[in-house]
């Protein structure tokens, strides 16, 4: 049986993450419940960093927090001495909250608006990752009444087109990110900005797509802003000195996916990106680089309590959780696939074959079709592996269920990290006008049935 | 220009819902913000209650509270004299907490958890909606120790297919959800509730799917329903009470379906149920409906504010809202279409088409291709129509954006149903351990950029 990395089996037979028991954890905090891995995160973080450091000396990694953004990720992407993209001002208010140096976060966003970038201001981002001429004409605005000069990254759209499912394709020409690099707006922007006291232009930033799973997309990412960079100093004297390749590398959630590594991934885009600047005569500019889900994504694992077992005959057997799409909105999204195992029976050996559908009222709420299980029964724990990046932070309250917990696990000993909402808490935002409350009558809590 | 029902254009060129200019709501409340229709949610309930009425004497209409509830709405339905459906203890807690009466609920869910269950037991739902055999043991022992008796219907499979998209798509055979029909399940179900003496059946439910455009897949569940109650009947005398028969109306997002009238669809299949009921000579038990986006989708409309607006020559222009897939997954879930004006110029002629994309770092995040809009900017007030169902119901804080306001208007008058979110409630459930939080420096707000 394929496990994820760091995930064992103890002497119960139990799946062990972090060293810590996914059945007593299961039984601890509830389900559905995160378990992420902090070892694995910050292991993630330092292979970046090791990977860059041998062969592009000048570099930043930034965590991108849209993948799983909470107040201890930020501490912890702190500790590592990771950057951070945030891409809202509730990703930038979350980490500034949790203490996160704002000098160290970049900002991105298609749409990002004044409120939001007054904050930004305020707080004293690191980078603005600009993305069109709107944007520009707001921040400036708000920079000059500010007295702010703030350091601003252009995001271009570089026309690399990338295999990944639509929704995550975010390089090719029609693409709602970034400036235009074959219209000329992405070179317009650029002098826009030299020519704006209130900004200071630091560099370019592009994004060609997200869960790539081989290089080739960001050699030729690499190599199209490479070339941009030498139009940019041939048209406007302006080098560039910081070059933000986004993209995220892709991790392999069925273990039929093979992501390169992310050495492999970083001597590929260095070595195209080195060769492209050299052949121009180019000084290289420092490199950032924003994993997300290659940092967080296989580092989480989500626990669920299997309830009713729907068996008909000669067509499936259901297995039915006790979360779903409201935590994990992926399969239903873009089809994803995930493995999983029975948490408390883990080196039993599998002889049928389930569906794992959700709690939603709903036929699309499936987690997982055809996975191969060994007998299972109700209060059977599940554990569905890397469910770290786009689970929490896409979650939703659809049928008004609670959002799940989240513990960070790592030496055998857990922390809490996120709550389990309440009920109360689905509640908090509701408001009943006046008028309709005065036709309220007060409830009996009464037993069984009546009417 | 195709305006929803109730939405009228006033003097000023601004549209109107509910003799609310949303200019003004906008102004106001902020955006992005969903408006929903107190006189058309009502008017709804009314349409359904009166078509039942004219052949259908004994009837209940239950709305489905899935679609979208809140406290207000709960009130509302409960002054309407509806039944309510609720999913998830979340939903009993919000309708309980409104003060709707619990013998009016049914507890619909093919996974409801012992507590789930517990709670519902505590404040005496009307109906149970027992989907599978786990359950029923469950609620058995859990009435027994409390003394109950809770009323039960139970959910089958009744094997109609309808067209669709598969995620809705309920009543085939290969469904997650009740007893099957064609294997004997829902028949063993049956004599296993009526030997059960802490339970008394009063009947079946069915769901075949949502958002049907026609009436021949409800006629075909008549049908497959009426035949169930006759072998019921045949098989241990138990003649059924009452029958469910779900499946939800569908509604014209786009101005290109035509669902049936109400009145229409409710005579199809009461004549088709009455048909078959007589020629087996039974008696026609009480009859249960259950719209959800049928009552509220057309009420709603989102208000959203235009930011940037980007212009690629040859291939598209972008103009970007301050929500999204957040507020609305359902483009991204289902490639649900949408229509859409700009409402503070509701009366120009549209001269060029544009694409609506959302606000998050996604591509998936575009909530309408190619929409015939007149000139328009940033600031410009976008109102997208029949945002009702399932679009709060499944709102998500991906990328950590708040949740919108919900107004509720009528006459003139707009009442706060849904407060905004704010940058507190997205953190209120994070938690940093202590070892992580001794590492934050004191964050200083400073000006624009630094590092």
């Amino acid at each position: 049986m394929q496990l994820g990395r760091n995930i064992e089996i103890n002497a119960r037979g139990h799946l062990e993450i972090g060293g810590c028991d996914t059945v007593k954890l299961a039984r601890r905090f509830g389900t559905p419940l995160y378990v992420v891995d902090e070892g694995l995160v910050r292991e993630r973080c330092r292979e970046y960093q090791r990977s860059l450091a041998a062969c592009w000396p000048d570099f930043r990694v930034a965590y991108a927090g849209k993948a799983f953004l909470t107040m201890a990720m930020c501490r912890i992407m702190d500790e590592e001495d990771m950057w951070l993209d945030v891409v809202s001002g509730g990703e930038l208010y979350t980490a500034v909250k949790a203490g996160f140096p704002p000098q160290r976060i970049l900002f991105h966003g298609n749409n990002k608006s004044a409120d939001e970038l007054s904050l930004a201001l305020e707080v004293g981002v690191g980078r603005f990752v600009c993305d069109n001429f709107h944007e520009l004409q707001v921040l400036a605005r708000l920079a000059r009444r500010a007295h702010a000069r703030p350091r601003v990254m252009l995001r271009v759209a570089p026309g690399v087109d990338t295999h990944t499912h639509d929704y995550v394709r975010t390089g090719q020409v029609d693409s709602k990110f970034g400036f235009t690099v074959g219209n000329w707006d992405a070179m317009v922007a650029a002098q826009w900005v030299l020519d704006e006291p209130a900004m200071v232009l630091t560099g370019l930033h592009s994004h060609i797509g997200s869960q790539l799973l081989d290089t080739a997309a960001f050699e030729l990412e690499a190599q199209a802003m490479a070339e941009l960079v030498d139009e940019i100093k041939q048209e406007t004297g302006y080098q560039v000195e910081e070059l933000n390749l986004g993209g995220g590398l892709g991790i392999s959630y069925t273990g039929q996916e093979a992501p390169p590594e992310v050495g492999q991934y970083v001597r590929a885009l260095t070595g195209v990106l080195e060769k492209s600047l050299d052949q121009a005569g180019l000084k290289r500019p420092r490199l950032y680089l924003e994993p997300g889900r290659s940092i967080v994504g296989e580092a989480g694992t989500t626990l669920y309590t299997i309830g009713a077992i729907k068996h008909i005959p000669g067509v499936r057997t259901y297995a039915m959780v006790d979360g779903g799409m409201v935590d994990n909105p992926r399969p239903a999204l873009y089809g994803a696939k995930y493995r999983a195992v029975v948490a408390n029976r883990a080196r039993a050996r599998s002889n049928q074959v389930v569906s794992i559908a959700g709690k939603c009222c709903e036929s699309g709420d499936m987690l997982i079709w055809d996975l191969a299980v060994p007998r299972i029964r109700p209060g059977d724990v599940l554990a569905v592996f890397c469910t770290g990046a786009y689970n929490y932070s896409m979650a939703s309250n659809y049928n008004r269920l609670p959002r799940p917990a989240a513990v960070l696990v790592g030496q055998g000993e857990a922390d809490l990290i996120i709550a389990r909402e309440r009920y109360a808490d689905l509640v908090a935002c509701d408001r009943v006008p006046d008028r309709l409350a005065a036709g309220r009558m007060p409830v009996a809590a009464g037993e069984g049935s009546s009417s």
